[in-house]
């Protein structure tokens, strides 16, 4: 079983880059499930109904989410009436919405996707470790292949959590840096891991924001308005090969691929 | 002009890695400069005169620091006498060392190195955004091939202050996280950029350190021996092509090469 | 000369407390100069020249402010025409506004009030304490009364300041944590001092928020709106006996004055 | 009931302190009750059996603490053996020690003590305000008199959780900033209140250490050795009366006692 995970799609750009590309993507690499982190689809901040639906209408089975999740208020109905939408499961209990969801493809092994958000450098939530470990323990009851989104900074916190599933999970995979990084490999017990899938969106930016706005507030300290930016738009992420029988990673290759800069006349 | 850096040398195995690697690569890529950030060779933590000589033995031109500048006491005389051991510029006037270094290649323009580190989700530092207008100007003076390596946790810092340098430096690449990422690139003003340069040391563990000590951490929340792990050694970096005379990048690639297990006797 | 030191002013109860109780204060203490901090004047968010004004009509003579400093866009109106509003001076160089303005009492000594912002688990700004040093060597060419008010979470950042300074200002009083401590006191270099000095608004709150409002979001971890409460409103601070001659503090008194709580049916 | 907290004890001048001055406030205050914050008590950071001893034996009959639990190796057998020596409730399922005790002083009525560590500017533990409530619940099956010492940075986050427990316990007091706040104040259902207790040892310091070495930590930004300070000891805390029958507080009031230094000859 062939999943691609998509990196957070970012703004209209990064939904764009969903659309456009899915359908080569799915072909080429004979995808049977495609999920993607859609923490930062409304315009850059957060998801609403309206942005998941046009994510789930270009193919994506599962959206995941992160520390972006409250953004919109409108979050609130996908989180009690989306199951396909899943945020991070490490909230307390009594928190609108699942943080993990098992998906059932046709004629194929059901596959468990499960979503976590890491505690250093980041606001607290409830400890990630011992959530993780007590769900994915649940979830094997249920499904031999186990997906984790883990929303995390540090990549100590990623390494650490992804090590310590090796063996009873298929692939971790973190998000949140909006940076790719270089390390995809399948651990000795035959997890697939990547400390982060990078993000979908405009790429000529900070991690997807205007990039004179950034810079300025490092020199002057100042907030300042962070538009999403445009042009260099990629679709970034992985894609895990997993055994069904056994729920072991054969392998994973990042993705990364752009589409072109809109004309200079269309850009708002 | 061809310059290897190296990214964070971690304990004894990160060393060998050096000793054992940097010839072959000197040779493979034509290598004219070598820099390699230092700030965790000496038992994972910080750096002495001791480890630094072996450094500077194997090959190595340049030494750059960061955060655990200050883990060994023995620092201060590499900071009093060893110019080519360079610390984060960002100090306050009167901290003991230099922040940059010209280095004098034979028969080549001279290499200026700044090294400057982060201060999001760091300890406070001055500002490494004034701080590195302000150095460049000055090194620009004397130097047309400028080297950055910006010790530094967040992916929105890092490239921040390098988009903000495109143009005006040859090569900006990130050390900290040790893990390595996947977006080497050449801006637009010829400026080359890598998020992280990864870590040179173990590389079966959590960046650097015993894998179970840093699972148990999270999941206890209590304080661990973190002991440098032995396997999995590689050398990470990044080869950069630099236009000598108009100091501009032409290509950015990245390095990640293993060197082979200790027969498991030798292990301590 | 006796000053008094309004802490941070919280939303309409705060500027209507300042406005009932100053009159009798100013007679009952003798006052000679009234410093408020204001970053919290307008809606509990920042400050405007519309509230600002306010502050001043009910006879305070400078205002300072803190890390909510931009909250409100009006806000960039007083810092440019307002030299009796200043801001922490540990900005970068070209920050519009300034960081001590110096007072001038009809018949007595000049008073310069100084604006700093700790770094310790707050934002990154510029060093408070070598800003601090450079600013009051600077001062004291212009005025032997020096008034700083330090806006700063950690207790450690706030009494390591005011020791530094001792003998050097007539006082440094903290503000930002909203509670009032018990620690007034002359250092023996003759500077008053108090950790905190606590707010003016409503204590029936946290920290001059609903109650219901913040105990929710730390058992839910999700946002919540914080509203100004409306009841148990306080003016507090310090009165700061200084010897004009010298600059030294006599002594230093804590003030914590409340007004009635509105009858019910007033209240929005 | 008539309780006594005494703040963070640090070091030997935090224990003299304790010995010298708590047989006159036993009597001074008609206490039933000693509970003693310890996280300091060795040398400034943790605690070992030999200075819980040292505390016990001068009359303290429960010892709590903080974020510096686990900073000397032998609190582990405090943890394992002491009952009477408790860490913050919020740690993970497994971890050695209780979070809280109930104490049956001679013929009254039993008094439960329960320890919690905040999570704002701190590092990350269990949520305190579901432990809490959890807690809470239980021990009033077995304890009318409840106080609680929550160990926090954050005055909002130390008074949301007591404005949370009004009503259901006695008392919370906070410790951890070693500056005593002036907010003592019982809450209209009945639970007694102070954000802070202030600490016990040397206050002519910075929080408990030497001036010069934390001054110089600010404006140099290295790390420096921080000694426990040696003049100016004080013990200081609170004084809780509480309706034995309804376990409501009655009052608090704030404790600070001074005594005389050391003659020269005899400082180390
Ligand atoms: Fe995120
Ligand atoms: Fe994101
Ligand atoms: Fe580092
Ligand atoms: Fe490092
Ligand atoms: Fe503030
Ligand atoms: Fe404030
Ligand atoms: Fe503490
Ligand atoms: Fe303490």
């Amino acid at each position: 079983m062939k999943i691609l995970f998509i990196g957070d799609i970012v703004g209209e750009p990064g939904r764009r880059a969903v659309k456009e590309l899915l359908p080569r993507l799915r072909r080429q690499h004979e995808l049977d499930v495609i999920i993607a982190n859609g923490e930062n689809s409304a315009g850059g901040s957060g998801i609403t109904p309206k942005t998941a639906e046009e994510i789930f209408a270009a193919g994506v089975h599962i959206i995941t989410s992160g520390d972006h999740l409250w953004d919109q208020k409108e979050v609130i109905g996908l989180l009690q009436n989306e199951s396909r939408f899943i945020r991070p499961l490490n909230y307390p209990q009594g928190t609108p919405g699942q943080g993990s969801y098992i998906f059932q493809p046709p004629s194929q092994a059901p596959v468990a996707i499960l979503n976590l958000q890491g505690r250093t450098f980041m606001p607290p939530l409830e400890n990630p470790f011992t959530y993780a470990r007590a769900e994915v323990e649940k979830l094997r009851q249920k499904a031999k292949i186990i997906f984790v989104d883990f929303h995390a900074e540090a990549t100590s916190e990623k390494i650490a959590l992804a090590r310590m599933l090796d063996g009873q999970v298929s692939a971790v995979v973190g998000t949140h840096t909006h940076v790719q990084t270089a390390d995809e490999q399948v651990f000795p017990g035959g997890t697939a891991y990547l400390t982060d899938a990078g993000f979908t969106g405009p790429h000529d930016s900070v991690i997807g924001r205007d990039i004179d706005a950034v810079v300025k507030r490092f020199l002057t300290l100042q907030p300042q308005r962070f538009t999403v930016a445009e042009n260099g738009v990629k679709l970034q992420g992985a894609v895990v090969d997993i055994e069904e029988t056994t729920g072991r990673a054969r392998s994973i290759i990042r993705i990364s691929e752009s589409i072109p800069n809109r004309p200079v006349e269309q850009q708002s």
